[in-house]
């Protein structure tokens, strides 16, 4: 029945034959990989004036110079990527090319980085999402965070049953959302050089304003370098790109920078052509598209597009973040079940845990996307700045012609990331960003003892120093020592019985002496049924059936250790229905669970043989 | 750890032998088993007084005449249980007088009874008993049932811990109420015929009254009824008495109903002397404290002893619930785990369920007791009424000089419980007396269904039918088909196979293809470790390692039907520590789970064999 409920939400199993690589057009491809850092446009700007805004309205007019400065940033790192992906073509993400040039710590660091990011990816792009559609109809914004929690449970259930990431599905809300926002950008402009657009309505501005300090630039220009995140996806994917598949990917990435570019000033200049002042309840990019485009049908339909490609870039940390789960379980630093390829054949681990993690950020901070924030692009531009350096080293390592001025075009992006690093972590410490501050290192040291367990468990389990001879030879037990532990004469102890003589010649059957009616009647019984065997009583002052029993073993070890105790054969008797088994002790299993953590006192390991006998009603 | 944790709550383990079986004096005796009777009276009387109240102030008039009417009630039902003590001196509780007299479904009946009746005890008497606290302090009363829980557990853990129903504990509560019972009734009665007292300050009363009808005044009775509730106590307790047992406890019987008398008519006489009208906040003992002893010490002590008499009440409960659910589960009616003795010597199991109905009533009720009232006194009346007509058959199947005048006294006490009952059902059956009506067939059902179980199971157990000289015969079974499943070569798999090689010579290694490379590592060593067993590889298309091992184990036992598959040895390697399992796939603990539910296709039982390795770090 679990079984039928299963299938029916996700879906028949699928066999590993499956598994199939779709090769992607570079169109087909800017759709599957540009959605997170495209839909970052229906908030940075958002994000910037933000900050600004604390200075008052006066200070709204640094965001377009901001907004270009971010530009140039991008141009920077799409570069260094550009030259990332023709290095490593086989996808580079940042924690493969820092463990790969600057060994297992950085590269730990970057990956702690990304796993944290790609949470944050979830909970940010929903939240922002969701307020997309309450900008649009305000009556749902009680209900924010109740739409957040059903948007990503809407998605790990479409990722659980395995979206293939089908280049034609994602197509249509990723061009659309570029369409109308160029649309939008390209009639709002059109309308501002006519003379033929009215300023938003006057809002109400904080007149107990702060100076605009540096300090606050600043703190602007980090929140609107969240633009940034998801540069780096198209170099994690390069495998799914046509042949020749570096290349493609390059040109593809320049495309996104430029879509990217062009969409982020726009938005920029028409929040300040319309002196839009971010409000609570209603989206910068609401206010924009609601003064060009009216109440009516195209002011809707951009406000869906928005939506949807944020469900997308929530979608893109489902496949990445199972991915590097698997990849860094594969590399032993985290629990090998996230390794494990479900009924349809995606990281079933990986994706429930993204989902509780990210369901429980959009909790914790109220499903608004702009207390995330400041937790936000730190880790990105961690990873970029990690990566950047691992590709210094990989080019001077590589040698060849020019590698000079490749490093040279990553040591440019290197620093210009670090440097934002620095000051991302600089303003938004306090609000925020110390949690990830506090938590990357955190993680590192969890990958750090995993890998030790590993590490462990495999050289005890080596076979380095055995002799195959020695285990190749007779293994006669005929003198082991047996214990079968009884509660009772009747079919299933016979079984037991049966079974324990075929092991050894020396067998003894045991009872624990708990109810002395139950144990009188068992000895007046033996002589009948008990194969000869020697039935020993244990005593129980205290009532415990396992205590006695595991004294009475530890005994027989002792007494003589030099063959000790072997094995012990449990009956058991299995009953028809589960719930059957609330009706009785459980002693059989009890006994098993006590016997299998506790070696004896000799620390010799004893087998435990189970003999069932099924009951049919 | 968890194990010091237990031992500094709940003590040292005790040994059976601790067991000691005090005899009472009749004086502590009369402490130990009549607080749930005394206790009574510090609601028994509001009840009635709230009832009447519906019909305005002037039909609280009647509650006296009412209160009389339930003492020639109590003088019938203790006369009755007088003959029960001496017809059943070892211990006459109604389900083991229903159940020898008048078989196995009014034995059930009463059991089912009796068990509701234990639960609301403890509800009811926690919440009078937090009731008389708020009186005195009415800035507690927000917390009326985070009170009551409160109360509850204590009481569970001294029950876990074992209170020996120790005399000389419970003779301070008891007798310090009874001593102030009756000061506050002597001196109240005093200060009234010197007519020194006020009537209590007049209260609102519902203006819009309704007509006081028969049906009214009969409710009014039934909730006086619950005065009677723990009349019954003495004779289950008859052996604790000292000898002559039955002698002493009949006389004991007759000093608690005399004390129950008096208490209670002197209440519901000072209640109507000082005009008191019951209100929300304030009991109606609480009410008559002040008046009769003012605001001091002495009202002070009135409260405190009647919570504590209260809490003893409940504490009555702890005992009799698990000691009749243990001998419920004896006869095979109630789960087994039932009649475990734990540690202490108490029925662990038993107690914490009674802890658990308790509190789930007491939250569903709100922690009020006069919302509980409805519900109660209808299993005590049943089980009266069943007890007694048992009683009857008994004398008259007993016979010897006078059984008939014993049969008619157990005869009227039958007729006026029956009938109390009656009128018990008919004027509460709205008020709630419908879900104690409906679960009491609902239990009966449910012992009858647990005891269809066991007989079935013992039935496929039994040895009837099967002849001894077989089973005693050789048992070699060095022909048996021995499949090892494995997932890698190492120390496990090797101490698995060599106690394989010691089962039989027809051994199979198995290996489930999930990931190609360690199935290929596994292949190439498997020439030089195998011990010459064969290995085989099964496919695994959609990665499952538990599917295609039972597919092959069925078709092992296809093939050849004649000897089938008798064991599967598992390697399991035991980490060295609880949360490294986290970091492992616990397949072997997968494989042995679906083997033990699953019976093979031929349905034979199959052995199974844990060899474990156990890591030290």
């Amino acid at each position: 029945m679990l079984t039928n409920a299963r299938q029916f939400l996700l879906g028949a199993p699928l066999p590993t034959s499956a598994e199939a690589h779709q090769r992607l057009t570079k169109v087909k491809a800017l759709a599957v990989f540009s959605s997170d850092a495209l839909s970052s446009v229906a908030y940075a700007t958002e994000e910037i004036l933000l900050v600004l805004v604390i200075a008052g309205s006066a200070a709204l007019g640094l965001s377009l110079p901001l907004a270009s400065v971010i530009v140039v940033l991008l141009i920077i790192v799409a570069t260094s990527y550009y030259q990332t992906i023709h290095g490593y073509p086989s996808g580079g993400g940042a924690y493969i090319v820092a463990y790969d040039n600057l060994g297992v710590w950085p590269g730990l660091t970057a990956a702690s980085a990304l796993l944290i990011d790609y949470v944050l990816t979830v909970a940010v792009s929903t939240t922002a999402g969701v307020a997309a559609i309450t900008s649009a109809f305000p009556d749902l914004l009680p209900w924010r965070v109740e739409l957040c929690l059903v948007v990503i449970a809407l998605i790990t259930w479409a990722n659980l049953r395995g979206v293939r990431e089908s280049g034609t599905l994602f197509s249509i809300p990723t061009y659309g959302f570029v369409v109308l926002f160029l649309t939008l950008i390209t009639v709002g402009a059109l309308r501002q050089i006519a003379g033929d657009l009215d300023p938003a309505p006057a809002h109400q501005v904080d007149q107990a304003a702060k100076t605009l300090t540096l300090f606050l630039v600043l703190r602007a220009f980090a929140s609107g370098c969240t633009a940034l995140t998801g540069v780096e996806a198209i170099s994690n994917g390069i495998p799914a790109f046509q042949k020749p598949e570096a290349d493609n990917a390059g040109k593809t990435l320049i495309a996104m920078a430029l879509l990217l570019a062009i969409m982020f000033l726009g938005i920029s200049f028409l929040a300040r052509a319309l002196q839009i002042v971010p409000v609570g309840d209603q989206t910068v990019v609401s206010q924009i598209g609601r003064q060009v485009f009216g109440d009516g049908p195209l002011y809707l339909a951009l406000q869906a597009a928005t939506a949807l490609i944020l469900c997308l870039a929530a979608n893109t940390s489902f496949a990445d973040f199972p991915r590097l789960s698997a990849i860094l379980a594969r590399d032993r630093f985290l629990p090998r079940q996230l390794t494990n390829l479900g009924d349809r054949l995606v990281y079933t681990n990986g994706i429930v845990t993204l989902a509780v993690l990210a369901s429980a950020l959009v909790l914790i901070f109220g499903g608004r996307t702009h207390r995330l924030i400041p937790l936000y692009a730190v880790g990105v531009f961690l990873s970029f700045t990690l990566s950047q350096v691992g590709m210094v080293r990989h080019w001077r390592k590589q040698g060849g012609a020019g590698w000079r001025w490749k490093a040279i075009v990553n040591s440019v992006g290197a620093v210009a990331t670090g440097v934002v690093l620095l000051v991302i972590v600089a303003t938004k410490l306090l609000h925020g960003a110390w949690i990830v501050l506090l938590l990357i290192p955190l993680f590192v040291w969890a990958f750090h003892a995993i890998h030790q367990h590993y590490v462990a468990v495999a050289a005890q389990l080596s076979l380095d120093g055995l002799e195959p001879e020695k285990w190749a030879g007779l293994a006669s037990r005929k003198r082991q020592k047996v214990v079968v532990p009884i509660s009772g004469v009747h079919r299933g102890t016979l079984a037991a019985l049966r079974f324990a003589r075929s092991l050894s010649r020396d067998v003894t059957a045991v009872i624990v002496d708990v109810e002395p009616q139950v144990t009188a009647r068992v000895q007046e019984r033996w002589p009948q049924w008990g194969q000869d065997v020697p039935l020993l009583t244990l005593a129980s002052p205290y009532r415990s059936t396992v205590g006695p029993l595991l004294g009475y073993l530890d005994e027989v070890d002792r007494n003589d250790p030099e063959r000790g105790l072997a094995v012990v054969v449990l009956p058991e008797f299995v009953a028809a229905k589960w719930w059957h088994e609330l009706l009785h002790n459980q002693t059989a299993r009890m006994i098993k669970r006590a016997l299998i953590y506790r070696r004896g006192k000799t620390g010799r390991d004893r087998v435990m043989v189970d003999v069932p006998y099924h009951l049919r009603r």
